[in-house]
């Protein structure tokens, strides 16, 4: 790694003597690294670290094709699209822990092992929040930026408490224990202070019980508490608990505007986070891909991709502005088995996707827990016209008996997702996840370090390395490891700088000094 | 894309002018980017574009589990993961065909359509072999190569008239018209003489058939025609065509040795093209991948990658020995929709698929046109113990009865097939294709022009751009207006190659000189 830094520098060099020169010589955008990124050097003061849960390579084409203008030929680019750094694998180390008797030894990895690999740099077992396999707790990248005085924030559209989240600023031996990781957020703290300075997201439903409040006890330590909207843009101070839903926030197309959108509560981080001089770690997750994807729910999928892409879009602006600050955007997993193609047919259409405007969720509630007539509500909400079997499949799912109560809701909603997926030609293979590769998007200095094939625990130990090197007292000394670890001795390095660099030595001696 | 080599230039000449300072700077290993390939410089002289039909990313971690040695936390890569760049969008322009009343606008895409996109830089309609949405025939790369006095190869495993290499090497408004494909390989000249001096693959149904024998015409021209792996090695003849079967070879796991394979066609192609001085261009394509997709049958699949990967290795092996050879491997679309994981389970088995020692196609066959029995057919080629169920299930397929015969055979295969698909717990959604982005692996010079996400039609594009370099009479030229473009002059340009690149300005001149 300091190796790899070493060339940055060096192609650091170039781009400052270019700009001496001025740009006669060619040296503009190139796909990967551009020239824009090159010339603002190499120096890191923030890391936004975005995952989109669930979001295997389907989604990401999934969502062009249902942006794409159908009027032109060339298929639009997504937000995403002109940052594709490469993959990532996503396996975890399940099959190596020794979970007891009943332990399923999976080989395809769950949230909480993958969050786990991306915020502390291991494998582990599913279910695990920021532990090892012999179940210690882990050391995040979350909990060393705090530890180097930068501030840290945590914003999602589930509980805050879900296991993505979680495993960046918590520890716990299951993801199952909402409670303790509830608790976990306030009482383990680093150097006296708690280690979160903005947590947005949903779950007062844990935070707020009866046995501990932990919003009064966040409150009392100076933060601000919002449980709206409103509430969040009014909040002052730079730390601030906001939780906007029992558990999980509503999918972004059916989400009253007293819930915000994730990239609103984005935005309300990078206002807080960026007041701190030595920078800040913030994670933001589009939480609810996942759980579109666990109910095969097409139209949920490309409404929370669209929540996810836009506070993508937030904090490409932030980055872009800042220039000092990395970002990282990849998912932790596929879910679902999710394909642009089912049964046969060459067709995928977005149209049928775009005319719901609700999720099925929503409009199942509608009619089962609201009691209302499935014509109404489903011609209210869907903007095609329903074939009379789609109608009477909803239909008799309303009317078939259930032996628990709550089957029911789960048929109607399996009966409306359906008229969507066959409608537009998704499919699907599994309600869980799948092990498929999973894109990874990056700019700003040190990107690059994100490209090709990396492994999810490549996160954690890229994005430490930059933190570690951020730290004043480290500039110096890496500076110093990185030449000794390359076997060169200062003299002959620096007649290399003075012959090759010439007119860019004194910015390159300036850079070393800083960019660390 | 002029402007990108020139910022190649500046980075082989840091490369360059670190090898005469010696490794003490630290310039190594980087993810994307080696030193290894900066340092030997931008000149392509060939180039290999290789396909795996229907491998979209399923496929790509589907064959790293598969190969994974399971006693080890690690999940060990493929050959072709150290070299992923990017990946690519796979659509094709057929929505906006008018193929009359029946015309299907599939917005997924065919092997054909996305073999003329990667060939030509054009997007066409689902069925064009190397024709435009006017059905105009295109250029297509492997004609630039041997109008530029470059030889040329098609190398696959289907009926080498079959939709990836034809649209390679022929044009035809519709993949189905094989015959008319077969004599294009010979009709359709370049400068009075044949485009292709090397076809490796199957179709002797279709190049020796009652109205026309072009076996026998290609050989009065001087091609060699072999019809055996041992008949293909004693081969001498420059010129070749090599027909293995009479549509497409068995796939790789079933295949006999007289028929050889993807990797030993490949040495051959390379054997005989790297003959000459002046490059070559060669396409080779691991085509049933796809056809394993299409029939929902993972062990196939497998079989059919590791075929694919071979050849990928042997090709690699020859550009690292080279260093003059630009090397490009990727899909054309996924097939099948296959996931890595089914039903629930957090689980995607390939132990159980490494127990297959023949595909289904190969027992169905056994047991339907060969009457053996099937518990004997599967106890033979399946190494785990078969429950009860499954081989009823088998059995009662046989048993069945049936409208058309060969629903027999399908079924007794669909049967067999299940059985992998559930122990090992892949899914699948479609007999036809999907929709998602496939991975770009590249490896030599001008390789990072393949990095991020591209589109397929800027294989071609960059192909053609690096092929148009090579020209002797555009080395000067091309230099010249990249200047121009950039707004540059030659004395400022001069003076920036002086001062910055210092001790390695001599090196920097004579590479812009010889590198195009």
């Amino acid at each position: 790694m300091l190796m790899k830094n070493n060339l940055k520098k060096v192609l650091s060099v170039t781009a400052l003597s270019t700009m001496l020169f001025g740009t006669a010589t060619g040296v503009t955008q190139n796909q990967n690294v551009s020239a824009e990124e090159n010339e603002k050097g190499s120096e890191v003061k923030n890391v936004i670290f975005l995952v989109g849960d669930g979001m295997g390579p389907a989604y990401n084409t999934a969502y062009r094709y249902f942006k794409d203008d159908l009027d032109t030929m060339e298929m639009e680019e997504t937000a995403f699209d002109p940052y594709l750094k490469g993959v990532q694998t996503v396996y975890s180390a399940d099959p190596f822990h020794d979970g007891g008797e009943d332990d399923e030894k999976e080989n395809i990895p769950d949230s909480a092992a993958t969050a786990t690999s991306m915020s502390s740099g291991v494998k582990t077992y599913n279910g695990a929040i920021a532990v090892d396999l012999e179940q210690q707790d882990t050391k995040t990248v979350l909990e060393q930026a705090k530890e180097q005085g930068m501030s840290t924030g945590l914003v999602a559209t589930s509980q805050i408490n879900h296991a993505t989240p979680a495993a960046f600023g918590t520890h716990d031996k299951s993801r199952h224990n909402y409670d303790a990781i509830a608790d976990d957020y306030y009482d383990d703290q680093v150097n006296g202070e708690h280690k979160v300075d903005v947590l947005l997201g949903g779950g007062t439903d844990y935070f707020e019980r009866d046995d501990r409040n932990l919003a009064e006890e966040f409150q009392k330590d100076g933060y601000d508490y919002a449980t709206t909207t409103k509430e969040m843009k009014k909040s002052s101070s730079d730390q601030i608990l906001g939780l906007f839903a029992p558990v999980g926030l509503d999918k972004a197309i059916d989400r009253p505007k007293e819930q915000p959108s994730l990239e609103e509560m984005t935005s309300t981080a990078l206002d807080k986070l960026s007041e701190n001089e030595d920078g800040f770690f913030l994670m933001v997750e589009g939480s609810q891909i996942d759980w579109a994807g666990h109910d095969n729910d097409v139209v949920g999928a490309m409404s929370e991709m669209e929540d996810f892409e836009k506070a993508f879009q937030k904090v490409i602006e932030f980055a872009k502005e800042d220039e000092e600050t990395l970002v990282v955007a990849t998912a932790d997993h596929s879910t679902g088995g999710m394909t642009i193609g089912e049964g046969g047919p060459y067709k995928w259409d977005p149209q049928t996707i775009r005319a719901a405007k609700k999720t099925p969720d929503y409009m199942a509630e509608q009619i089962v827990e609201e009691g209302k007539k499935v014509k109404t509500v489903l011609n209210k909400n869907i903007k095609f016209k329903l074939k009379e079997e789609e109608l009477k499949a909803v239909q008799d799912a309303v009317e078939a008996e259930y032996d628990k109560e709550e089957d029911k809701l789960t048929e109607v909603d399996n009966q409306i997702e359906k008229i969507f997926n066959e409608r537009s030609g998704t499919g699907w293979t599994t309600d869980g996840h799948t092990g498929v590769d999973v894109n990874v998007y990056a700019y700003g200095p040190q990107s690059e370090q994100f490209s090709g094939l990396i492994d999810n625990t490549d996160q954690a130990k890229n994005i430490s390395k930059i933190l570690e090197n951020k730290k004043p007292e480290n500039v110096s000394k890496v500076e110093e490891e990185s030449v000794k670890k390359a076997g060169g001795i200062y003299p002959s390095s620096m007649l290399f700088g003075a012959l090759f660099v010439g007119g860019g030595a004194f910015f390159a001696f300036r850079k070393r000094k800083t960019n660390q």
